[in-house]
């Protein structure tokens, strides 16, 4: 081992405080160092912890079980939690179908499309997932997303089979980026968006959505294509005169106001969670009905006529694998698959932190890739786990993803038998249902605590927020990225200092603009550096130091107080310095000499220490001038001071 | 002033050791925080000091002072300082010329180019700059990267013309990039090349020049348009029976010689630092001799030929001011300018600490960036400041940026008189001029330190190098930036963690794996967070503490100690937290709280607690599980402890 010994013999004990000499780690293999940041980096959670001294059988068990959940979990299946299952499953089979009736249409696909994503999908996630809420089906801010950036590349009405084609091909490479994600182990990636960011963009897109449905819920026929404030406000006011449908506004006001008031209900009484979950159900059934008797469409109202029958037709051959629209698709699927993995990862969390068990984040992730690219050849189009879906499935008693295979057996019958009776359904309803579900998403509580919390958040969130509305979803989406960025930035290169003092009746430093107790050593100057000293921020620290020593100068001079001789940085949240950071400190020493003042290090980590050493810098400032703890530089340098515990 | 008062009373301080409640600095005026960030980031050299309480009349001189140096040193110029920017402009003239004609080679232009950009840039900077020691003029790495840029777009052979016209637009956008970074204060954006990758690119950067002057050395005809070292050695091997010029090979070799023989001369002995300065001058006038007697280029050795006489003509209706070459002069301009600048400020800030005078970063590209524009319109091409160069003025006694204008008048007689003379120079003694002037840049030493000093910048500073020399430098450059990325995003979002024990016979707690005599409270697990708290690193965070926790449980088990009943959470490099840092806190309490472990935090900073207060944690863990120090948390936790002193 190679420390320092203690440096003062017993016999000084009781004339001086004890100081103890700065330890220098033992000197680490360069392989070990570098296979345990690989390790921290990429494989933070141990996977093969499981793994370890198993016979070799045990292991293959282990390896399929680690790729088929459903293999671990099945064994222990039984009656109570089918049960449990069961009605959970009926349960947002209700919810989903006239959802996702509703969704194809905002990924400008025919309605059969977003059943189609309501049964291959789930079925995949309940053999491969991890997360026992979560429920798998199209959502409303991919639809929205998926449908704006491939209408910019194809028209949906004109060229409808190649629009298909492109939005199989982005599913495809949605599902690849998810799945290359999680088996790269770069899943941290998606931790890239903040919180804040998210909320505001979502909250953006749920109004986006809101406003689109006003053409289905006015009943307009000629609407714009693009999807921000200004331009649904155009159309909507600018056919206000002949282009609303009174029926069609009848019709769907009244329906909004009964699915509200059901939220309302279930918000209220959480015994009544199911009544918001079956109220969108019922009122397709009602308003089918409804205009199946009045012959409503002769008037005006527009319905969906028709929904093709039967299962999911195989797709293979229509994804683009060469052409144009190959790298288009690939691109369109890059940021559909991220925003996807972004809302799934957050359900997962929340329901996996609500119910006290862990989630693999990578493991997650190759699942909803598998699901994806196995979507994409049998006709879906992106599904990710549903914010509003995976709630009621937690609240009707879920125990195990057998609830997302229940779901999908509902809608399995439902392609099967019943979308005849949904010819009549006027699509009034279907707007209403999305608009009574995208509400939830707007998050005004949130944004309230993160104005309290911390401003350059709430910036974050605002400017997504504005973005999506005023511009566009893949605007917001840029600023959200690209303001979560600004803030690392901002922190890398302009990190913070404080000057220290200490506390009365203690040994204790602390920052003088916290502490206005504080008070200040005589003589010497104490500043702490509170960030890593990299190539980033080296020469800012440097000046910044000198500015301090130049402002306390002035100060000290003008109150008559004795000159700084000794500059001490008090270094422990510098938990690493690069050869930038110690050039920086090579010319702090030499403009300190310079002004005739010692330049002392207090507290230096490991890797410092290490490096330090390792640079002749510590030769170069003599090694009795780096210290354990400030107080101990405080001590040798002003001995006159006495410290009172 | 809202700050804890004192807990204890006088009469307690006997029985217990003091323990301070934890200050909650003084609400911040969020308008005033917004503006100390902005001014810190912006402003962090607080450039308006010199203007306070001063009268009109000397603001508008200290703002002119500002913006044209020359007028503030100009007034307290004398004799003695001429006689030494004299000889030192002399000095550097005598190199400059040649190299000059050599790198116009480099970047593809005909030899008065170099010459031109000699003369008006160093002018213009003499009147706009601040270091005293910088020497400008064309220089090689950048000769070479506009060379490399600007025959991928336009071949220089065929279209000398069109070719010509991008070069000076691509100047133009270098000096517009260099200005618009100093005036929108975005210097810092300069430092994010880290050191390790700027002496790895300017390596591999000299190499390849060298290689590339194979052709002119040995005197082969066809050569290869690609620099890196595979294709040049294919060229340089594949002609070895027929386009090797053996008149050639003796001429530049013998030079090449002399030229290094100068160099290890000028090393040696520091008096005669003048030698190696005039000794390229020196081979071109007798080399140019002896071709004109013995009548070489008859016998193949390639000449200079012509050299257009007469200084620079105007070149702004040369520019691209539309069409196609505009976005890629603009593409071109923005990369050889930042290279450019990144050269200036090493160059500005070495010498300025040598001197030891201050440099404005953002005042010194606005001067470069004015520079080029200027030169753009009087056919120069991208000038900065040369390493060769700026050393020879400052060994020379150079006192002020006089050198420069006396170099450039130099350079005005030989562009109107002497530039004849240069018909008959073979081409060979340039290349050998130039080899020698790029030999200094590959510093091996620095190398060596770096990897002493810090492993994973020798990572970046190899992947440089390789990069320039095998494949072209443009790679090299994108690997070196990504590199340096790599290393921020590194820190960012696997921040390091560690696992704290106390010194003993003090109540100090630091790293165990840096002390290992530090002993483990029984009880008690401490661990350290060593960064911020963002979005970026918040879950990894929350994870790796209940990682700890489950790894020191498994070990005290095993060990037959105490169960972990406190996770004290130190805090003092934590210097910020957002929202989603908090929620992750949130999130470990509670799992904690499943655990049965309580979580108590110490030291947090003042933005900290702020935000702990704003967002009502504080109040959900607990207001007296937050402390001042480690040592006051552990006592109140195990009050069984005793501190010794």
């Amino acid at each position: 081992m190679d420390f320092r010994t203690l440096s003062s013999s017993p016999s000084q004990i009781q004339n001086l405080p004890y100081i103890h000499k700065v330890g220098v780690p033992p000197k680490q293999n360069l392989l070990k160092e570098i296979t345990t940041t690989v390790k921290e980096t990429f494989f933070a959670d141990d996977p093969l912890r499981a793994f370890k001294d198993q016979p070799r059988s045990r292991k293959f068990v282990l390896g399929m079980q680690a790729i088929f959940p459903i293999l671990e979990w099945g064994r222990s299946y039984n009656l109570a939690k089918f049960r449990g299952d069961l009605i959970a499953g009926l349960t947002i089979a209700s919810l989903c179908i006239p959802q996702d009736i509703g969704y194809s249409k905002l990924a400008n696909l025919d309605p059969q499309y977003g059943l189609y994503s309501s049964f291959v999908p789930p079925l995949v996630y309940a053999f491969m997932g991890s997360s026992r809420d979560i429920a798998i089906g199209p959502v409303a801010v991919v639809s929205l997303l998926l449908g704006t950036l491939l209408q910019n590349e194809i028209d949906p009405t004109t060229n409808a089979v190649e629009y298909r084609r492109l939005a199989f091909t982005a599913t495809f490479f949605a599902g690849i980026t998810q799945a290359t994600l999680g088996i790269l182990r770069l899943g941290f990636l998606v931790d890239f968006l903040s919180h804040a960011a998210v909320v505001g963009f979502m909250g953006g897109a749920a109004i986006t959505i809101a406003l689109q449905q006003l053409k289905g819920f006015l009943g307009i026929k000629r609407f714009t294509k693009k999807t921000d404030i200004v331009s649904v406000m155009h159309s909507v006011l600018g056919s206000v005169h002949h282009g609303w449908n009174w029926q069609t506004i009848i019709i769907g006001a009244t329906f909004l106001a009964f699915l509200l008031f059901a939220k309302y209900i279930g918000k209220k009484n959480k015994k009544f969670f199911w009544v918001p979950a079956i109220a969108p159900l019922i009122s397709v059934i009602l308003s089918t009905f409804f205009v199946y008797i009045t012959h409503a469409e002769k008037k005006g109202v527009q319905i969906v006529k028709h929904i093709e029958k039967g299962i999911n037709p195989p797709s293979v051959n229509e994804i683009f694998f060469t052409g144009e629209y190959l790298l288009k698709g690939f691109r369109i699927g890059l940021v559909a698959g991220m925003i996807a993995l972004t809302e799934a990862a957050a359900i997962g969390r929340t329901f996996a932190s609500m119910k006290d068990y862990q989630l693999n984040g990578n493991k997650e992730m190759v699942a909803l890739g598998t699901m994806n690219i196995v979507g994409s050849m049998t006709s879906c189009y992106v599904a990710t786990g549903s914010f509003s879906r995976s709630a009621v499935n937690y609240m009707a008693g879920c125990q195990t993803a057998v609830s997302n295979i229940v779901m999908s057996c509902v809608v399995f019958l439902t392609l099967e038998f019943i979308t005849p009776l949904f010819e009549y359904t006027p699509n009034a309803i279907l707007s209403s249902i999305i608009i009574s579900a995208v509400i939830g998403l707007i998050d005004c509580d949130a944004a309230i605590l993160i104005w309290k919390t911390d401003k350059f958040d709430f910036v974050a969130c605002m400017g997504a927020f504005f973005g999506v509305i005023f511009a566009s979803v893949e605007i917001g989406l840029l600023i959200a990225v690209s303001i979560s960025f600004a803030k690392i930035l901002l922190q890398v290169t302009r990190p913070r200092t404080a000057s220290l003092g200490r506390i009365p009746r203690t040994s204790v430093y602390r920052n003088i603009q916290q502490y206005p107790e504080a008070t200040k050593v005589p003589g010497v100057l104490i500043i702490r550096v509170d960030s890593v000293i990299y190539f980033s921020n080296s020469n800012y620290i440097k000046e910044r130091i000198l500015r301090w020593l130049t402002d306390e100068e002035e100060q000290r001079k003008a109150a008559c107080q004795p000159r700084i001789k000794f500059l001490i940085v008090e270094m422990s949240p510098v938990t690493d310095i690069d050869t930038s950071g110690i050039h920086a400190f090579e010319d702090l020493y030499k403009s300190l000499q310079k002004r005739d003042v010692q330049l002392v290090l207090a507290n230096p980590g490991p890797l410092v220490i290490d490096k330090l050493h390792a640079s002749n810098f510590a030769t170069l400032i003599g090694e009795d001038k780096i210290f354990l703890t400030v107080a101990d530089a405080v001590l040798t340098c002003s001995p006159k001071l006495v410290e009172e515990v």
